[in-house]
Order: structure tokens, then C-alpha cells, then sequence
């Protein structure tokens, strides 16, 4: 920046004289067509640490984190330190009685929310209701204090919830093993944590943008339909239930086990779904009635709690959480497992779940602050959740995250600040405190219900075929993720969508698109003649856009690509008698990148269309291709005229130097 | 092709009164500075189908390989295919006498160095030497019939002799169960040419293209260090070798066991080798005297018999290659060893060795034919050398393909067409039948030097430095691939090298460039204002080019980036009190593809800038990306004040719109 202080203030100084004409090939006038050629710069040099420094800067700090400690004084820097690494010490001297006001309806409002939905996600993980209780008290408090985003409502989600008991099921059984299953799952998120941590402070966020939206969306409508499914235990009442994941193997376990479905249990899961369900229409109708859906869960849950505790005596076939202990989460690093057989399992999951749940988090955050017209850093999120999880995991939580469904839910109760969160945890302490032994017949079935409520806005059908309409090879990423998850794993699962999403990269750069170009009359531009129909050929010249990087990848098939367009072009003019090729131009504006193979390629090409008396330019070549072009001595077979500005100065100046011939 | 068939004849009936000018923000002429405004055409219709087809024609036929047979009768379509399949019909009509006395003479000169390098090629993958000159025989006259190049010398190479040898060995002991272990080798040998022929006719030759040069470099470099290490066993006459290929299992054992070393040996060897590379030295100081180098491995086998033959009752320590049967190859297709356990070594080693023969056979036939300005058809090339290895692995022979050092052999002595190839398997069928006795005294140690001096050309430094010079991520491919050959494995070397390659592609379009542009006074053209020091910014304007697609990889990171400009665009206006930035241009015109991501993108970022009061407008979006950015609706936001066909035209009427209020 900073370059060009003076700047074009005026263009009518501008005569038309120095202004461009494409120059008639056989024009009949004999002034010089044009007035200037320009000449095509080199980049200004640097050496190689200063490019390595910017490409370094450019990968890590993109947005320039620091620059608002840019000459200020020292008392100010330190100030700023302190807000940069706590942002409530940017928001906290200017919030106000009637911030606090918002942010105390809002909080109760995802407490309501946040206590059923944290004891249905950690039955989703299979692990004990109340972990999910205090993994809705520590992490929000935590995040008040480093996080950026005013919105994000904090506590278990659905997906990383089941991947997590997904994942460790495999290795452990939580029936048979409860104890080493919930230190697995405390060790676990310790390494989330640490992974989003690490990823934060290296600045490595750009890692989770490989999740593409169309992988996401497949990956969540396959997660939402895996977890409904295993919410098929709970609604029929099944005791024997498979420990798989796969719909193949879940269904099969539904099927064989129908002497066990309990018919009070499918009533009554079944009319309390369907209350869920028509309030989640209610206020996806009439966004000003979110309460009524947000009011929801609580609602069922204290209505089937009296319920079962009316008919008690009855209920044999409806199964209930029963005893919770109260009070505070305790300390649990003394928990965390660091021995050799199953610490890989740990990680692997802690690495999954970090990611799937930093995608979350990161997403929210994002969705809400752009609504707000705020910017969340990535960077500082990501410590932000990774910290929230290592503390998490030492007091009794498993893993947490910004929650889709309930940041929602605060964002329209009005949510100002992460006051919101405080709130929203001292509910949650009144409730550890005092209120547990109120969920002694809380039916679990009840559970199944609101977490397919959650997670059946996960299935985003009209997203998908968005996809289909505009991306085909989008389309197919998605498919994969979906397919993946319900019938491999959700880790392959989600691994096969990323390589899709990579392939796609690189089909793009492997068979990139070349264009003939043609004249538009009466300018200087040049554009696709398949494309514009008022687009004319330039008789004697062939021009040819390539449209991508030239790479090892890609520089065999350009070749012979270029050779085929040269060969057709040749086979139209003798079909046509046209006047005789001469001159090829390649447009090199959209070559954004050249490696040695490509390099190799121009030059090889020079040389066959030298053989064949026909001259080759380049026109526009980008500063970082120009530069290799030149180190590598290849501008110097060029020459002058084998490098033009512009299409239009190369057209006029060849041609031009014909003129006399003709 | 064929759009527009009326052309551009004649330019200077275009009246300077057409031609663009750029406008002056604040000019004083009341005059409308544009004659015209130039519509963005949205690219001709086309069903999805149709789409698919081109998309699928580029990616598997970009050769257009039936383009000979349009517009042809059916009996010349018949000749034609005929040709097609097998060009030797497309030569052998031609052929005279003249060209068979040069094949003759460049035919034997190449059987004199196929012999002793196909008896040492055979030894190097720890094969009987007699396999390495049944492989110079059969498949030599397969390539004559299939194949298309005329200078390939054919033949076993000393890279897929030693991945053969390594990899089946680790699996299979050769000195314990040579048996098994031929068997395991043809059965390879088979999947190989299976591997090569299917790619051949699956269209999938790009995927040998992920082989860069740069991979290659440092692939070919490893592998000759390890080959030549592998030699100092013949060299210090070794008996106890490790069976590893990794340098440092290789080099402790060589000092571990100096006990075996015999002087005899060392003394020979080195003679020899010094003899050879000096032969090697002066052919290439004179390429005239190819002969020499070319000569001398038969010399020095001739040489090294007869000394050994005359001292035979003293040379205890110099171990010779004994015993040769006499005859033709015999059928070997019912050693093909189909059986569970090791059927995935075989198939795996086929795969490697495939790819890796292939590389070498197409960069061979592809060098050679540039030199003499004719075209090699990859994917033809692919079926030919697959073929010849299918009916290889029944004719006793080992995986083959188009030697580089032989084929400049080839070439140097005169080689006209695949003639050549006939008459030195004829050389080598009178060695055969007759000439095996004669080998007896043949010294191991003789060979180790052929070998070295064949390898120690692969060893490319100054390609490497090149590499570094030019391009420091194509360098570090190069440094990957050679210490991941040297120190963990071939296979392992080569993915890692392939990865780092990918990744390379990867962080191009995870953090492309974006440039500001500023205009060239008095003309049309906006270039990057870092590198054109005579552009100059156009005030109230923020002109920015994306230099990448816009992908999921790299959405968040663009938004980020172009924000930040802005940022300091705005900070730099207010440190120079310059006017107010108003409008932000896009120059889409190296934006080469967008996907879903990226188009929510730039529907976020104009959101964004609304909210600002900051006009975002696009100029020049490419063919692809204009469409998605209609079928998604994203046009209509932008409207007709959006989007422009140049960065010039944008300008002018953007700030025309403006005067009135100035």
C-alpha cells in the first residue's frame, strides 16, 4: 500500500491521441497505429526471505491481527493486550443496565433450553445425564471471558455428542465399562481442546475451511438421521440395543428385537414429538414466537415428569433417568487417562469432535456476527473453544461448543453480550444445586424426543438442491459425506467428502479451460468468441485464454490441447480460405501460477511452433509468472516481440510489423 | 470452432468515436463519456448433458483422437483404424532400404549395450540374469508392432528392476525361494502391463502427470544412490548382504562385514568402472562419439571374461555369473501365481513398478519426439507398453519399458523407426541361441559398474538447483522424494513427494494473491499498482483482482483479505485526506471457477459493503462462474450497476453516475 500517493484525480487530460486503437491489419493508412506499446514489468525484487516473510504472513496473519497496536503508546498497547487476549474487557466498561436487561431474558430463556437439551446430548454420547448438566455450567462461564461472539449460546451439541460415544464405543463398552468410558471421554476432550487450541495459537484455523459447506451439509443430514435412529432405542423401549452407529446394523437391531417394543413407551414418545414438532413449526412461521419452540422442551419434560410420577404404579414399560447427584461438577484431571492401550483412541476422537465442533462454533459465530455487522476472529475462537475444553474436561465436562439451535434461540430472545452465557449458567447452578432430584421421573423417551426435534433441522434438503442446481461435483461431495456417515463411519465418512472437495481442486486444475478469443468491434477487448457473438476473429492470429494455473498437473494436456486448437483452427481456415495462421497469442491474465513443468511447457511449445513458422506471444503474464519466466531465461527466447501488455497492443503492433510484407 | 465465420478483416473503419475512453471523474465536459457499454454475456445454453459430455470429452479425450476419421468413407476409416491400432501400418508402407541401413546400424549398436545392461537389470531386481536378456527380446518386437515412437529402445530399466526386486523382496526371500520369488516377479509384471494397458484405455493417462518433474528429480536421484549402493555388495565382493534398500541398514552392513571384502574384487571393479565412466565422460563432451560410451559395457564384459578366464585358477575371490541356458524364452504364463497371501505384493508391486515404467516410457517416446517434430499419443504409448509386459509376463520376461539411456542411443546412432527395435532383438535372439556359453567367466563385479554408470546419470543435480532457483515448493518435492527413497521406501517416498506436490496446488488456491490495480494514464488498462510503478489509483475507487478460483478452501480467507484492504484503503485515505472511498470493483477476470461457497461469499461481502454504503461491482467474470452466479440469483442483487465487462468500462460509468452530484 501506499505505492501511488498521487493519485488520477482527472482523465480528461487524456487527448484521445494517446488513447489505444486497435489498428487495422490492412489499413490503408500509413500513420503508426500505435502510440505507445508498454512494456511488461517485472514485480519489484525482493529477496528470498522477504518473499518467503510475505507468503509466511500472507498464510498465518492474512488479517493482520496486530495492526491496531500500530503507533500507539505503550500504556495504550498494553490496554489493547489485554482486550486482544479478553475481549470482555472491550465490551465490559460500556455494558449497562439495560444490556444486562436483554441479556437476562435471554439467558433464561437458553437455560430453559440448554438443561433438557444438555441431558438428552449426553445420553447421546453415552454418558452419565448430569455430565451434561455441568458441561452447561463451566464452558459458557469460560467463554464470557475469551470469546468474541455476543451470540453464542454454549454447551453440548448433537453431533460432536454422538461422535464422541460413537467413537469410544468402538474401543470400549459404556454398559460394561462406564467408568474407563467416561474417563475416555474426559481425556477425549482434553485433547479437543488442546487440538483447537493449538490450532489457534498456530494459526492453522484455515484447516477446518477444507470442511466445504457441501460436505457439511451431507455430513449433518447423515449425523441427524444416524442420531435419530439410535433415539429408536429409547421411543420403542429396546433393552437389547446394537452399539453401532450404521443404519444398517441399528435397523436390523430394531427389527429383531420387536418383542421388546413397549407400547406405553411409543405413545407416549410419540405425542410429545409431535408437540415438539408443531412448536418448531410455530416459530419457524412466526419468527417473533421462537419462545414457544424454545419453551418447548422444558414444557414436555415437566409435563411427562408429573405424568410418570402420576401413573408410576403403572409405567413399568417407560424407562426413567432416575437418581442424579447434586451439587457442583467436580474436579476430574485426576481422571484424565494417559496409559498406551487406549490413549490413541482418545486422541483420534479428541481430534474429530475438535474439528467437527470448532466447525460449529466457528460457523455460528460467524453467521451471527455477520447478521450484527461484527467480525468474529477465527483465530481467537478457536483458543477461545480449545481452552473451554481443556478447563472443561478437568472439571467433569465432555466436549463443548457454540450450539447452532440454541444461539439461535438467544440471538432472537435479544442476546446483547456473553452476559447472556452468565446467565444462562447460573440457571444451570441453581438447577445442579437444587433442582436435580426433580428429574427422578423424567422419562428417558422424552430425551429421544427433543433430540430429534434438535437435529431434524440438521437435514437441509433445499440446501442440497441448491447444490444440485448450481454444482454437480458440490452435489456429489455431499452425497458422499451423507452416504459415508450413514453407512461406513463418520469418520471415513467425512474423510471421502474432503476428497471429493480436493479432487474437485484438482480436476479443476488438471483439465482447465482454454478459450478462443475474438475482437469485439469498435475496442480494445477481447473476449470468448463461444461466448459473445458480436465477438470477431482477428484474421491471421489465433487467441487463446488458458484459464488456470500451468502446473506439472496440467502442462502435458495444455500442450496438446494448444496443438489441437492450432490444428482445428488450420483445418477451418483451408476449409474457408482464410488467409494463413501466423501468430498465436496466449492470454496469460487467468495463469495466476507457473511451476518449473509449466515453464518447460512454453518453452517446448516455442519450439514446436517455431519449427512450424509460427510465432508465439504472451500477453499479460501475472508478476509471480513473469518473474520464474525470466529466471529461467525464457523471456529472453521471447524476446521483445513475444510479450505484450495487453491482447489488443500485440494484435495491433504484429500486425502492423506485417503490414509492409502485404 | 466456427461460431463466427466472418472476420476481422479490416480495423480502421472503427472511427476513434467508438473506442473507449476512460472518463474523468470530475471532468468538465458534459458529454457522455461512453459510447457504449459492453453487456456480460451469460455463456450459450446448455442442458446438463450437454455439459457433462464436453466436461467428460475434455477430461478423457482432450486429443480429440477420432478427429481423423471425420468426413472419411468407410474403407479409409478402415485403413485408418488399422493404422490407428497398429502404426506400424502407418510406416511400413513407407519404409525403404535407406532407413533400414540406418535401423540396422543403430539396432545393433543398442543390442551391444541392451545385452550386458539387461543381464545387470535382471541381477539388480534379483532375477537370473537369463530373464534381463529374454526381456530384451520379446518385448522389443511387441513395442515394433503397438507402438508409436520411433526412437524408444525397449527393454528393462534400471528404476523398475530395483522397485521390483525391493519390494517383492520384502515379502519373499529370493536366495531362500528364488522360485517363488520369479514366480511373484512375472505375476507383477502382469498386473503391471494390466495397470498400464487399462490406463491406456480408460483415458486415465493424467494420472502419471502427478508425477512432476520436480518428484521425479529427486525419485530418480534417490533411486540411483540406493541402486549404486546396492552394487558395493558385487563391488567388495560381499557374501552376507542385508536384503534392505535403505541407505543405513545398506552402509552397516557393508562395514559391518569388512571381513568379506576381497581386494580382487575391488581392484576390478574399479578399473572398470573408472574405464566406464570415462567412455561416459567423452560421449558426452562430443555427442559424435556416442558410440564410445555405447561400446564400452560389451568391451568391458569381453574384457573382464577373458581376464577372468585367463587367471581363473587364481581368481578365488571374483565370483562370476556361471551357468546360462541356452534357447529361446520359454512360456512362462502358468508361473503366474494367482494365490491369496502374496496375490497383493504382486498386484501392488505391479502397480508401482507400472507407474513408475510408464513415467519413464512416456517421458522417453515424449523427448525424443519433440526433437523430431512428430506427436506420441500417451494413452496409445500406455496400451503398447501394457500389452508388451501382459505378454512379457508369459514369455519369461520381466517388467519392460522404454529405456532412456538406450534410447539416446538410439537416437545418436541414427534410429528411423521401430525397425530398430527388430534388429536388436534379433542381436539378441543369435546371443540367445548361441552366444550364452560364452558369458561363464563373466564377472558379478563387471556388472555392478554397468549398472552404476547407467544410474549415475539419473542423478540430475543441476536440475535441482534449477529447481531451487526457480520454484522453492517444487524444490521441496525434490528434497522429499529423495530422502523418502533414501531413507524410508520407494513407495513411501514417491506418496510423500506426490503429497507435497498436491499440497503445493492446495496453498495456491488456499491463500491466492489479490492485487490493487490502478489505472496506466491514458489508457484502458488497470494493472497492479505494486508492479507498475506508472499506474496510478483512481480516486473514490478500490480496485481489486482475485488471483484464484473461489472455493470453500479459500471463501473465508478472500473475505477477510479484501475487507482488510479495504481497511487500510480507508486508513490510508484518512492519513492523506484523500476523497471518500465509494466503490469497490472486483476484477473476476483470473477468477477461473467459483462453487457454492464461493458465491455465498460474495453475496456476504455485498451485504457486508451495503451495510457500509460501499458499492461492490464485478468486472469480467469468466464464462463458468457468470453462470452460477445467475442460477444462484446473485446477479439480480448486483443489478445492472453490478457488473461490467472491463474494469475500465466499471469505472467510467460508475463515476459518470456520480458527476451530478459532485
Amino acid at each position: 500500500m501506499g505505492v501511488n500517493s498521487n493519485r488520477v484525480e482527472d482523465f480528461s487530460s487524456h487527448e484521445s491521441s494517446t488513447i489505444i486503437r486497435i489498428p487495422p491489419e490492412l489499413s490503408s493508412s500509413h500513420q503508426p497505429p500505435f502510440e505507445m506499446i508498454h512494456t511488461v514489468c517485472l514485480p519489484p525484487k525482493k529477496t528470498t526471505t522477504q518473499k518467503l516473510k510475505h507468503k509466511l504472513s500472507e498464510i498465518f496473519f492474512p488479517d493482520d491481527p496486530l495492526y491496531r497496536f500500530k503507533n500507539q503508546q505503550w500504556s495504550r498497547k498494553l490496554v489493547l493486550a489485554l482486550q486482544f487476549l479478553f475481549p470482555i474487557f472491550q465490551w465490559g466498561p460500556e455494558y449497562n443496565l439495560k444490556l444486562f436487561r436483554s441479556d437476562i431474558i435471554s439467558g433464561l430463556t437458553i437455560a430453559s433450553l440448554a438443561i433438557p437439551q444438555g441431558i438428552s446430548y449426553a445420553k447421546l454420547a453415552n454418558l452419565p445425564p448430569i455430565v451434561g448438566l455441568y458441561s452447561s455450567f463451566v464452558p459458557p462461564l469460560i467463554y464470557s471471558v475469551l470469546g468474541s461472539s455476543r451470540h453464542l449460546a454454549v454447551g453440548p451439541v448433537s453431533i460432536a455428542s454422538l461422535v464422541m460415544g460413537s467413537m469410544l464405543g468402538e474401543a470400549v463398552s459404556y454398559t460394561q465399562n462406564p467408568i474407563l468410558f467416561l474417563q475416555l471421554a474426559f481425556t477425549a476432550t482434553f485433547f479437543a481442546g488442546l487440538f483447537q487450541a493449538s490450532l489457534g495459537l498456530l494459526r492453522l484455523g484455515f484447516i477446518i475451511d477444507f470442511l466445504s459447506k457441501a460436505t457439511l451439509i451431507g455430513f449433518m443430514a447423515g449425523a441427524a438421521v444416524i442420531v435419530s435412529l439410535q433415539q429408536l432405542k429409547g421411543f420403542l423401549g429396546i433393552v437389547h440395543f446394537t452399539g453401532k452407529m450404521q443404519i444398517i446394523p441399528v435397523l436390523s437391531s430394531v427389527f429383531n428385537h420387536r418383542d421388546e417394543w413397549s407400547w406405553q413407551t411409543v405413545v407416549m414418545g410419540t405425542g410429545f414429538l409431535v408437540f415438539l414438532l408443531t412448536t418448531r413449526h410455530i416459530s419457524m412461521k412466526n419468527p417473533k414466537l421462537f419462545w414457544v419452540s424454545a419453551a418447548a422442551p422444558l414444557t414436555s419434560i415437566i409435563l411427562s415428569t408429573l405424568l410418570v410420577f402420576c401413573i408410576k404404579s403403572k409405567a413399568h414399560g417407560i424407562s426413567v433417568i432416575g437418581h442424579l447427584p447434586k451439587g457442583l461438577n467436580p474436579a476430574s484431571s485426576n481422571m484424565l487417562y494417559f496409559d498406551a492401550p487406549l490413549l490413541m483412541v482418545a486422541i483420534k476422537t479428541g481430534i474429530v469432535t475438535g474439528i467437527l465442533s470448532l466447525t460449529e462454533g466457528i460457523a455460528v459465530g460467524r453467521t451471527f456476527a455477520s447478521m450484527k455487522n461484527y467480525q468474529v476472529d477465527g483465530n481467537k475462537e478457536m483458543m477461545a473453544i480449545g481452552f473451554m475444553n481443556i478447563i472443561g474436561s478437568c472439571t467433569s465436562c465432555f466436549v463443548t461448543t457454540g450450539s447452532f439451535s440454541r444461539s439461535a434461540v438467544s440471538y432472537n430472545a435479544g442476546a446483547k453480550s456473553a452476559v447472556s452465557n452468565i446467565v444462562m449458567a447460573s440457571a444451570v447452578l441453581v438447577t445442579l444445586l437444587f433442582l436435580m432430584p426433580l428429574f427422578y421421573y423424567t422419562p428417558n423417551v422424552i430425551l429421544g424426543a427433543i433430540i430429534i426435534t434438535a437435529v431434524i433441522g440438521l437435514i437441509d434438503y433445499q440446501s442440497a438442491l441448491r447444490l444440485w442446481k448450481v454444482d454437480k461435483l458440490d452435489f456429489l461431495a455431499c452425497l458422499c459425506s451423507f452416504f459415508g456417515v450413514l453407512f461406513i463411519s463418520v469418520p471415513l465418512g467425512l474423510s471421502i467428502a474432503v476428497g471429493v472437495s480436493v479432487f474437485k481442486i484438482l480436476l479443476h486444475v488438471t483439465r482447465p479451460n482454454t478459450l478462443v478469443l475474438g475482437n469485439i468491434p469498435g475496442t480494445y477487448i477481447f473476449q470468448s468468441l463461444n461466448r459473445y457473438r458480436e465477438a470477431l476473429r482477428v484474421s491471421s492470429f489465433l487467441i487463446l485464454s488458458v484459464e488456470s494455473p500451468i502446473y506439472f498437473a496440467n502442462s502435458t494436456y495444455l500442450q496438446e490441447r494448444i496443438l489441437r486448437w492450432i490444428r482445428e483452427e488450420e483445418e477451418w481456415i483451408k476449409a474457408n480460405n482464410g488467409s494463413t495462421l501466423k501468430c498465436i497469442i496466449l492470454d496469460m491474465t487467468a495463469v495466476t501460477a507457473i511451476d518449473t513443468s509449466g515453464i518447460d511447457m512454453v518453452r517446448e511449445l516455442r519450439k514446436i511452433l517455431d519449427k512450424r513458422s509460427l510465432q508465439l506471444v504472451l500477453a499479460n503474464p501475472v508478476g509471480s509468472v513473469m518473474e520464474k519466466l525470466h529466471q529461467t531465461k525464457v523471456l529472453e527466447a521471447f524476446g521483445l516481440n513475444g510479450l505484450y501488455l495487453t491482447v489488443g497492443e500485440a494484435v495491433a503492433d504484429i500486425s502492423s510489423a506485417w503490414k509492409p510484407q502485404a
